[in-house]
């Protein structure tokens, strides 16, 4: 297992002289200090760096879609790497806009691909089991998904990234997440069952019906966070736990995307809980449960844009916030060095 | 008095239409959805374009900081000009990062500044007089703010710029902004006042205590917004006032920052309610008192940061997520152009 170390707080004091030293009132940049300093202390520097940014989108097909808890069909996960492969979905606008790498990754859908620059094959399965009467996973394959996840930080942090969205796409995988929600965070399954995609009043209370018989039938607790991540997770889910552990590893800045996002961070978090100094909570989702996972996690969101989408698009579109914490920090004059007087 | 038309409708369905046949769920970019419909119908357009984004701080200064409403001394006002000439302000960091032209505008300095490149010489006067005692300005002195503010962005307008954001400095303009807000949106003083560039509770109770007796003295009513303006205002937000009406009359989006720069829409949307239809509010600033503007204005705002620095920082920090909205209208594909499946 992994091992994820605290951020170094030496130089935390020395951070927070500096911020409050800047042409501008105590506090006047409200969130963006909080981040400037986290990121100093993350880098353990002064003057921190944000570099190459990268954005990871995996990609998983879920057995659970069979029980009818998605609106659209599974076939939607291929084209739609198919679709970020050719440079037309969401993400691929944010990320060109923003400065970000973005790789496609198969961790696991249900479709042979053809070779192509940007995909990454590491394919577990061809789709997940069914989670409604066995695990979705076994433990090698998960064991699997988290190691490759890692090892493709690894490879992005050798190239010069030092900074990391993870985003998703998988047909059903708002039930993976709502599932292990209520097992981590101990919460009803109607706490954490939302539309998804665009259920109906119909669709939601059938997906609550079933993802409330899943749990049960499984009836996992807590504190086995792997055996939760094998019953319950996507292929996609396990490799971004496995790629966030990795991140944090080597003191990588991460960016948290949203309800998917979020729930593989609840596995990561109960395996290495020192992962939560390295994230950035990039937004709270417009999908139902949420925000109860970031309470949970203690965590204040950057954006409120009732944003649904995944991709990582949540995580693209706050990264100009979190550049201007770095910038800020190291290019803003202090009261000192422009001669501004101070408050009497 | 500069005339500001609806934006079209025509284009209304069509935008809609394009919006919701982007690959994502229905609704599911949640607010930048609203922005890209917004853009589309300022420039009329199912493809919008912002081009050469613009940043206008108006810098000036208050006689009504003789009561000692600010920590800070008038001073600073000049001595912020002198830090954003040379580069090292926020707002210079944010600028540069995210792309904007960035002009300094001396709306009223109580400072004689040498010529310098980047400062636009508007002056109007040696700062405004104490309005604890008598009107700001003068009518002449208010029209003259008003129509060199539109001037200026004029100029920008004819260099190909079609998206602004407009800043400002002044120690002393929360006490104006305040003001001006008690009056347009009929509100006791104390809901309005906050803690500016931060003053103490000691501090803060004497500001309340001299804003409402200066309220108390002009008794003035929100349909007289003019009179308002000169009796409360500075300089830079009577021109801010201008740029905001010019903008909107050339069919410019506007980038509205916080508390002070939303005092001054209220005085323009007071003289004409078509211009709110041409505004983006970038974000809620933690200076007590935004909150209720912007819900006066029925405004959604982009960002929650608990920032309350001005000089449209707000502004420039919100812009990539309005590119964003644009971005994605013209750039992603359509579920029939990327061969995506609909919801069954």
């Amino acid at each position: 297992m992994l091992q994820i170390n605290p951020v170094s707080s030496g130089l935390k004091s020395a951070l927070q002289l500096a911020i409050n030293s800047k042409t501008k009132p105590l506090g006047a940049l409200g969130a963006l200090e909080t981040i400037a300093l986290q990121i100093g202390l993350i880098q353990n520097t002064l003057k921190p760096q944000l570099n190459n940014p990268m954005m990871l989108v995996f990609a998983g097909d879920h057995g659970i879609v069979d029980e009818g808890v998605s609106p659209f069909p599974q076939a939607v996960t291929a084209q739609m790497v198919t679709n970020f492969l050719a440079g037309g979905a969401a993400i691929n606008v944010f990320a060109r806009q923003n400065g970000f790498g973005l790789h496609i990754v198969d961790s696991g859908v249900n479709h042979t691909f053809d070779q192509h620059a940007g995909l990454i094959d590491a394919k577990v399965g061809f789709g997940t089991r069914n989670f409604l009467h066995e695990p979705a996973m076994t433990l090698p394959q998960c064991e699997q998904a988290i190691t490759r996840g890692a090892e493709l930080v690894t490879r992005s942090i050798n190239t010069g990234s030092n900074v990391f969205g993870f985003g998703e796409m998988g047909i059903g995988n708002t039930s993976s997440a709502s599932c292990l929600m209520s097992v981590l965070c101990d919460l009803q399954i109607e706490e954490c069952v939302g539309r998804g995609t665009g259920l109906d009043d119909r669709g939601l209370v059938k997906k609550i019906g079933i993802l409330r018989q899943a749990v049960a039938h499984h009836s996992l607790v807590a504190d086995d966070p792997m055996k939760v991540l094998m019953t319950f997770g996507g292929f996609e889910i396990a490799m971004m736990v496995g790629a966030m552990l990795g991140a944090a590893q080597k003191q990588a800045v991460i960016l948290i995307d949203g309800f998917i996002a979020t729930s593989a961070l609840l596995v990561a978090a109960k395996m290495q809980p020192n992962i939560l100094q390295y994230c950035i909570f990039s937004h709270c989702s417009d999908e139902s449960g949420h925000k109860l996972m970031l309470e949970h996690l203690q965590a204040k969101p950057l954006l409120n844009l009732d944003l649904r989408l995944g991709e990582g698009t949540g995580a693209a579109l706050a990264y100009p916030l979190v550049q201007a914490a770095a910038n800020f920090l190291n290019e803003m004059a202090s009261f000192e060095s422009a001669g501004v007087s101070g408050k009497s």
